[in-house]
C-alpha cells in the first residue's frame, strides 16, 4: 500500500509502505474510512520535534475492521470502529479509572495516514458503532477519535458545567472543538481567543459567546474586563506553549480550573507564581477512550456535528499539500480520503 | 507593649513596640491568648526571604476581642475570637467561591507574636467561638488560625475522602495536621513520609497507616511499590521545595489529586513533565476563613485535638530561644504565651 512518511522538517511524502498484519493475538487491522492531520503533526513537520529517520505519521483513525487477531473478542470483521492514538487495555487500575492514556500496556498508534492500520490492543482501544455511518457523518466519528476527544477532555478537566463563563485558549481544530464541547456541558459563556474571521466563525457557530482578538498578557487583561475583574471559572489552553498557557492562567480566577491538553513545548511554570493564582490545573493526553461511547452516541444522534472542523477534503495522495495548508493556517485540519 | 520582631537573618528580638489602636473603622483590636512561630517564619529567620528592615513578626493568633472599629457588626469585646492570616472581607466574588485568601481586598496580618494584634476587615476575618473556650482547648484553637486550616485544605484540595490511599510529604505541623485532616475526611490509608521518631509517633496518633523514611525519587518508588505499582490517590506536599515537589508528582497515580499549601522557594515545573503524569494540581495560600466554623465545632466538641502538634510552650518573651529550637528541629512548633 501506500502511505504517509514523514522524512523531516517539511517533507511528507505518500510512499509505498508494507501493508500491516496481525502481529499479536490482540491485534486489529482496519481499512481506514478516513484520517487526517492533528496539529500535533506540525510540530515534527515544522522540525520542532526532530525526525531522525524516514517514519510513517497519523494517528487518528475510523474505519471498517479488516481482520483480527485470535484473542480479540469485542470488536470483529466488517464492524465500523473508532479508536484513539494510544492503544490501551481498558482493564488495568490506570484504564479504569479513566486515564487510558496512561495505561499501563499503552502503545503509540502510529503510521494512520494510510488506507490500512495496525492497531494493537483492539479489545480495549476500539469501539464499534451499532452501524457503519453514513457517509456524511464519517468525518464527525473520525473528530471524534482524537480531536473532538482531546477538546471534550479540555473541558470536562476544567470543570465546565451549567452557568459557568469558560475561556478557550486556542482557535485550532482542538480549541474550537472544546467550544464545541462547554456548550454541551451547558456553559453559559464561552469566549473564544481568535484572530481568525473563519475560525471566529465557526467558534460561533460551535456555541462562542464572544470573542476576544487581544493575546497574551492583553488577552488575560480583556478577560477580566470582560468579567467584572473576578476572572473565568474554566480555562482551556488548547495551544501547549508557553505564551498561551501564561494567558491562560492570567485569565482564571482564584479557584478557577484551567486544562491544558495541547503537548507542552517549552512551558515552564513558575511554583510561586502558580501558588498565588489559586488555580486548579489538570490536563495531559487526552483519554479519549473514556468518552467515546458518548461521542458516538451524540453524533449518531446527530446532536453534534464536530465534522464542521475540517475544512478541507484531499485524497491521500495529496497528503503533503494537506500538510502545507495547516501549516501555513490556510486550513484548519485536513481530512485526508484513503 | 513588647512584641516579636524580627532584624535578618536568626535575629528575633522581644522589644519594645508600639500598641496597635483602630486604625480603619473595620478594625478589631485583640488580646491574644496564644500566638506561635510558623514553619514560613523560618524562610526570613534562615535569611531565605531577606529581611530589609527590623519588622514584627507572627501571623497566627486566637484570643479575646478588647475593641472594634464603628463599622464592626459581627464580633464584640469579650468574645473569643480566631482569624487566619489573610485578612477579607468575606462578601467578594473570590471569598464567596470560598477563597478568602485571594479576597479582593485582603490584607495580611502581621506582627502576631505580641500580647495585642490589630487584625482588619473584623467582620470578614474573625469567628467568634460560642464561649471562651477552656485552657487546655486554646491550643487547638490556635492551630485552628493557620497550620490546621493548611493541613485541612492541603487534604481537601488533593480530593481526600472515604477510601482514598494519601500520601502526605512533609512531616512539619501542617504535614502532621494534614495526617489529621486526611483522617478526617475518611482516608482508608495515610502514608507519612518521615525520618523523625517523634514525628512519626504524632503522625501515627493522628492517623497516619504507614510511615515513608526513603526521600525523592526513592521515596516515591516507595510509594509506588506500596500502592501495587499505581501511586497514591492524593499527595498532600507540605514542604514547598523542588525536592519536595519532585517527589509528591512521583507518587501520584495517573489522575491523582495533588495539593501544595507551603510557599514553593526554587520550586520550576516543566509543562511537559506534568502533562504525562496526568496529575490534577491545586493548592496556594490556604483560605482558612472557608474552613474555621467547621474546625472550631470539630475542637469544641473534641473530635479532633491538633493542639498536640505544639510540643514546645514559651513565655513570648523567650520567643528567640522558640525559634531556635524549631530551626535546630529541636520543636516541632512553638506556643508563646504572651
Amino acid at each position: 500500500m501506500k502511505g504517509a512518511v514523514i522524512h523531516g522538517a517539511r517533507d511528507v511524502r505518500y510512499e509505498e509502505r508494507a501493508d500491516p498484519k496481525i502481529v499479536e493475538p490482540t491485534d486489529a487491522i482496519l481499512r481506514l474510512s478516513a484520517t487526517c492531520i492533528c496539529g500535533s503533526d506540525l510540530w515534527p513537520y515544522r522540525g520542532i520535534n526532530p525526525t531522525t529517520e524516514p517514519t510513517p505519521i497519523g494517528h487518528e483513525y475510523c474505519g471498517i475492521v479488516e481482520e483480527v487477531g485470535r484473542a480479540v473478542t469485542s470488536v470483529k470483521p466488517g464492524q465500523f470502529v473508532i479508536g484513539s492514538f494510544f492503544a490501551s487495555d481498558n482493564t488495568c487500575p490506570h484504564c479504569k479509572a479513566g486515564y487510558q492514556t496512561s495505561c499501563q500496556h499503552r502503545q503509540l498508534v502510529g503510521g494512520a495516514q494510510a488506507p490500512m492500520l495496525r492497531v494493537p490492543l483492539a479489545d480495549g482501544t476500539l469501539v464499534a458503532t451499532r452501524e457503519a455511518p453514513p457517509a456524511e457523518l464519517v468525518p464527525s466519528m473520525l473528530a471524534a477519535s482524537d480531536v473532538l476527544g482531546t477538546g471534550w477532555f479540555a473541558a470536562d478537566a476544567a470543570n465546565v458545567g451549567p452557568g459557568k463563563t469558560v475561556v478557550v485558549v486556542g482557535d485550532g481544530a482542538v480549541g474550537l472543538l472544546a467550544v464545541l464541547s462547554a456548550k454541551q456541558m451547558g456553559a453559559e459563556r464561552i469566549i473564544a481567543m481568535s484572530r481568525h474571521e473563519a475560525r471566529q466563525n465557526l467558534a460561533r457557530d460551535f456555541g462562542a459567546t464572544d470573542i476576544v482578538t487581544e493575546r497574551g498578557d492583553e488577552g488575560s487583561a480583556r478577560i477580566k474586563e470582560l468579567t467584572k475583574g473576578i476572572g473565568a471559572d474554566s480555562v482551556l489552553e488548547c495551544v501547549g506553549t508557553a505564551e498561551s498557557m501564561r494567558q491562560a492562567i492570567g485569565a482564571a480566577r482564584p479557584g478557577g480550573y484551567l486544562s491544558y491538553v495541547g503537548v507542552p513545548h517549552g512551558v515552564q511554570l513558575d511554583g510561586q507564581e502558580l501558588f498565588f493564582t489559586h488555580v486548579h490545573l489538570h490536563g495531559g493526553p487526552a483519554p479519549v477512550r473514556r468518552y467515546l461511547p458518548r461521542l458516538i452516541e451524540l453524533i449518531e444522534s446527530r446532536t453534534i456535528d464536530p465534522g464542521k472542523v475540517f475544512d478541507l477534503t484531499l485524497p491521500l495522495a495529496q497528503v503533503a499539500e494537506g500538510y502545507r495548508a495547516m501549516d501555513e493556517r490556510r486550513a484548519i485540519k485536513t481530512l485526508l480520503r484513503p
